[in-house]
């Protein structure tokens, strides 16, 4: 099956071939909805503008709705030889309609026609991780509600510190999650300029109108100069991996208290047997595996953002051929962080914290800032009173045994702010505005 | 001078010395006026809650203010043995107030102290980065619209595609910057919230007021959960290095521009003699290292993300000191990305484009999408129109002699779009809100 | 069907399945061949040392290389619900041979199984690539030869600097693998340590002979101290990611100087059409993808040491679950390479130099230095001799006219030194010592 | 002052020149010894191909070496406004020569005078590294024969696994730094190429004797090709930052391994009170701060080979004026290595492990393979004896009481194979052959 660029009888060798293509059929089946989508919108504006006669509009609209559905019940499938999800779609086009079917390339180039798709995609997908980042939050929050009596040691140092809490701990991470969402947002707002119009990074001499195609795919503002337009390959992707990236940072870091706090050395938590594993020859094993690969998937992911760099660096402006191998980094790590994401949810929910981890001795130091603290309360300066408490450690005379918080500030133990932090995730995701998006796509398709 | 911590009489190796304070003296003085800043605002804070006496308060703000004097004159310096800022600035209280300087202390721990200076630090940093990128994006405007007729090759895969303007050149970069900005307001977000009331991560059985210091400190909010205050730690200055590496990003790939066009073989701009120099043993040479330094410096800046990622990976939460080493990767970061911005405004500035560009008969080609459009307007499908001009450029008849542009669509040749892109960039701008800060600070310091 | 470490009836969700198992299966596959290698190797050592008595060694010998045998002829699969290659080889063992086959995992961990096999998979792979890029040596050296009195310009600064030969080019690249394969010998070095016997990272009770394992398998030395052997574990893949990352950073070098060679702009070579693509809208395109797309895999290929790092990095000593994870990145690493060495062989190859290319007097000024150097040669000091060319350069005085050049020091245009070239790679390829290892392997399976 | 390569009246803000010459003064200094020794080389090798009168080496070689013992004796200064110290020793030479001292650039270019140093300097430093981790080495040696019998918990996957020993613990990480090496063998070796005599990239036409300063300089051969020569700048620093970058990998895990053990919740370990400091609020913490920024400092040169591979991908083959910058990653990085090593000797040196750690009951589970060990010994199949030991230890009948070891094999608990390790390390000492180097720059500056 021919090329669309080929203008002849050219052959190309199989290893050329495997080179060049490599897996982007298997990817490019992700983008097929979306490249219906800008199809969609692209005729009706060329019809709008008068480059397309009204009457040939309404079959084209029609055939590509019957391709989005077999599309949706997974039925569409790129053929053998063919070179992308753009070439599949306008074939099969062509074979219902003919020369029609040609049509729909008018004042698009395959590259603006890739850029709406990819950015069609991942504002899809940011809504997708922005979902399950709502729902490990919600659970986060329920988590720390339901401990806030559950004390646990707080360290610095790795070493013994002051009183925390497993409603601490979890509430951290809740509002983690909230400041994290703050670069999804930034890919968010990159994902949604439009791109199309932009031809091959030089516009063209086509009367196109970008803001009605802006409207209709539902993006808040073109990519106005063309040239920006094109660049934003590869940057749009980056924002995007680099926002997986810090979720990740969270994921990764919870994670590894999670293999520390499940370690007999500490011994916190209890993992389910469905978490763990054993061993080949230590039968007395119950290894943390799942937490484990989380961590270790996460920190696979916050390497990809420099990855994305080393690919792109030092390219002159204007489109290259590497711009394809983007889609490498970019699918299987969305793919990862909904994974993660997802086991992180069920590890979350299905781990026991250990009661009355602070009635053991060990943890007696822990209240030792208590001790100045009633000092300092009862009139002496901070220095000496830290001073006079040291003393008292070092001849083994501090028992640390009264054991009464009193924390109440904002954000202690005895006082979450669960609802402030509640309030702020709300704050961030009603600036998303995925509502208007939905609107659009829903009119689009109507 | 003893160290705060230090119990007696411990002593120190000057060598261990040398690798635990290392060059932190020399960074610290850029905290010394956001030290100041923080304790102004937490003494106000215990007067108010009661842990200060209201006669207290007032000569340790008239002692703080002063010291803020020294430090805006340069003459704040931190003594010779002095472990940091924070030390220095106790030890000068206690030195004019006696015991009562020892005061400002209580509530606080110095991870909160150290963070709370690293925001502000941060917030002004970015505000002033901020400044920089608006005056860049201004000039590329006016650069955009001063070359708009002035043409340009258009270049994909470094081959000759379309024809393009140094307006559209110019204008690219301009939108791209403010693109960029959206991750520097992740930064300034981040950089905006209050940690201070955290102690070392797991609060105090203080009283504290949380969110009066918020206001005080002029923050949009504070860090509700302390583990997740003291979590913001490497966090927030990753979110800024991030931001500085997309601007360096920007700027690598505009340098890279510069040193292709000033190449020979290309020869569409000219550089003025103090941004290039001559070879040891090429007499003829004009090398246009300034324009290679800025790339290479801001290729350098994209790896510091990375660098902070390696740094914290894998470290449960907690405070650990290697916290400390963030200030070797921000602060140097600030500094670069702002003599990168200052340098590319001065390159910008006095850089001659070359006119006539296209009248080269080796930029004939770049008209040939132009010749399919027109059979494309007069009827014929666009894949036919496509072979029949293919055609004619391999027989040798095209010769693109028309060179009539008709390029009106938004954002292209002929309709750059500048007023929508400074609209995009007010709208970012204004969501950074910047006074908002600038009146908490005066406020705090009248 | 179970785990190896199943002790009963515990539930899996398929979900924790998927994300602990993942492709595993699929990169096991390719550890099949080593798995039995080394088994062969550990039962004829248990016998040795009477853990196993003589008459059972043969018909576990004799069904080990059964399975080998269905394993080269691509019949082999690890089925359905089983963990690892290694579950599913004892699975066959058992099938056959009953408790028999149970005996082979004695004195013997997972963990030690696992490494012994990545050493030997990676072993035969840096074998594999050491011969594609003696391939690619070969040919440079030849093309080097070939081309060496086709003058091309030199550059530096991407400015016109002084006369290069193709000869030079090609060259420069065969002796810049020679070097690269410094890093593939400590790879191999590395490697080539076996691992056998260190258990789970501590040993066993049993009197394992480690030193007759390392003969059988052809290894040079063992890892001595068995906590040491498991942190090769992620730290030999590392080694071979760096050599690749190295290779992959020359071949990218090479094809950015493709990329620019082949612009108009440039014009030095021609690329043949298999190698080339066309536009969707510019009818007059040929693009160089090929090279595209090899300095993109290249540069992505760089990438990897670092997202190792991160993998890794701040993990205790140890086994963790994470270190599974390496087998995604350096499987298709390698795989990348190969092929990335195969397209370049294929584009070195078929690329066409132009010839003449210092006749166009764009490149004059590449003799100014000849010119200085003459009048060194005839007693002026050559900071006189500098001055003097530069003012007749700015004077439009210098044609280079005379074109004459006599380079003739080892390495320059007149004198290439590939024979030196060539003694330098036979040096490294010889430490190498390849053939210990064939003979052994042979040996072992004979 | 004049830059050598200014004609005439340039005029170059201050700006400009901040930006371009940066710090370069003071990395300068580093390289003024090796300066001197490339001149003294190349002088000699031109006198010997006639390009010199002989009359006129003797002059030039008195007043070289006078200018090294300035340096030596750290009197010898970069004046202000010199460009770098190749013009500073120049300079000097004029000054007193005349213009005798400008001919020792004739043949040489600034680019192969740098490339010459840092090479030099590159070697120089990898034999001290080199030193120190022999030193290191040496010390892990004897700590783990001091500690042979000293028992310690074993982990894996943080999870109380089987008996390890802090003579197993120091002797992995002794083995570890001699693998590590292998890395630096790397870099020494491409560090001990000859640039000399490639010129900017291209060579020259005057007749150099390449081979007679290979021998000078003591390097082990020439960098052949010239354009190879030049494509040497910037690997040869990757390769040393590489190498730097693995030993800092062994040291960060040794630090975290430190961190941990040293946590109350394991209590492996006891720091001495010179490597723990305090907290400024809590009187009873001694954290080891000492290790954490090992472990930071180790953690971030890590990252710095990727920001040498950032700072030069894809920039074509010819020299850049962005590898000026390397030496800002280079230098830096070799200092801290340096002090890492030192601080890691010391660390080793003082720290106290405790004894008698397995009596724990805590650590019982440790010898279950032990038990299933011996059920193997007595005739029982492995997975029998595993399953019949498992569900011991599930019905809590399992005590462990016997704690009875008996490791024989090589690298075992009992037997740890340091002699072993110990002639692994003298082998690859040996084949670096630093004595060679050391006689030949005797013989130079004799």
């Amino acid at each position: 099956m021919a090329k669309l660029w080929q203008k002849e009888n050219q052959k190309t060798d199989a290893i050329i071939e495997q080179f060049t293509i490599g897996n982007d059929p298997v990817y490019d089946l992700q983008l097929a909805r979306y490249d219906v989508m800008g199809s969609l919108a692209h005729i009706t504006m060329l019809e709008h503008v008068g480059l397309l006669p009204a009457a040939e509009l309404e079959p084209l609209c029609v055939e590509l709705k019957n391709i989005l559905e077999t599309i949706e019940a997974g039925t569409f499938v790129i053929e053998e030889g063919m070179e992308d999800v753009h070439s599949q779609i306008e074939y099969l086009l062509t074979q219902k309609l003919g020369d029609l079917g040609k049509k729909i390339h008018a004042g698009r180039s395959r590259n603006d026609q890739v850029l709406v798709d990819l950015k069609l995609f991942m504002r899809a997908e940011i809504m997708e991780i922005a979902d399950a980042v709502e729902d490990l939050f919600d659970l986060l929050v329920s988590k720390s509600e339901a401990h806030k009596n559950d004390l646990l040691p707080g360290y610095t140092h790795l070493q013994i510190a002051m009183p925390s809490s497993f409603g601490l701990w979890f509430g951290a991470y809740a509002e983690c999650l909230v400041e994290d969402a703050e670069l999804l947002e930034a890919a968010f707002r990159l994902a949604n300029k439009n791109p199309l119009g932009s031809g091959a990074g030089y516009g063209s001499s086509f009367p196109l109108d970008r803001k009605l195609t802006t409207v209709l795919l539902g993006f808040e503002a073109p990519h106005v100069n063309v040239v920006n337009a094109q660049m934003s390959r590869g940057k749009t992707e980056f924002y995007v991996l680099n926002a997986i990236s810090q979720i990740a940072t969270t994921l990764s870091r919870l994670a590894m208290d999670v293999c520390l706090y499940n370690s007999q050395n500490f011994g916190f938590i209890e993992l389910p047997s469905s978490l763990t594993t054993g061993s080949s020859i230590m039968p007395h094993k119950k290894n943390p595996d799942v937490a484990e690969l989380l961590r270790g998937k996460s920190n696979k992911l916050k390497a990809v953002p420099n990855q994305m760099q080393l690919l792109m660096s030092n390219l002159p402006s204007g489109y290259h051929r590497e711009f394809q191998l983007t889609k490498e980094l970019l699918m299987p790590a969305i793919d990862e962080i909904k994974d993660c994401l997802e086991i992180t949810q069920y590890m979350v929910s299905n781990m026991q914290v250990k009661a009355d981890l602070l009635k053991d001795s060990k943890y007696d130091l822990l209240f030792s800032v208590e001790e100045v603290n009633k000092l300092v309360v009862a009139g002496m300066p901070f220095r000496e009173a830290y001073v006079q408490v040291g003393k008292m450690i070092e001849a083994g005379k501090f028992n640390g045994s009264s054991r009464e918080l009193n924390h109440t500030h904002l954000g202690s133990i005895g006082n979450l702010g669960l609802n402030e932090i509640q309030a702020q995730k709300d704050a961030v995701w009603s600036r998303f505005g995925f509502e208007k998006v939905e609107d659009a796509i829903d009119s689009l398709l109507s």
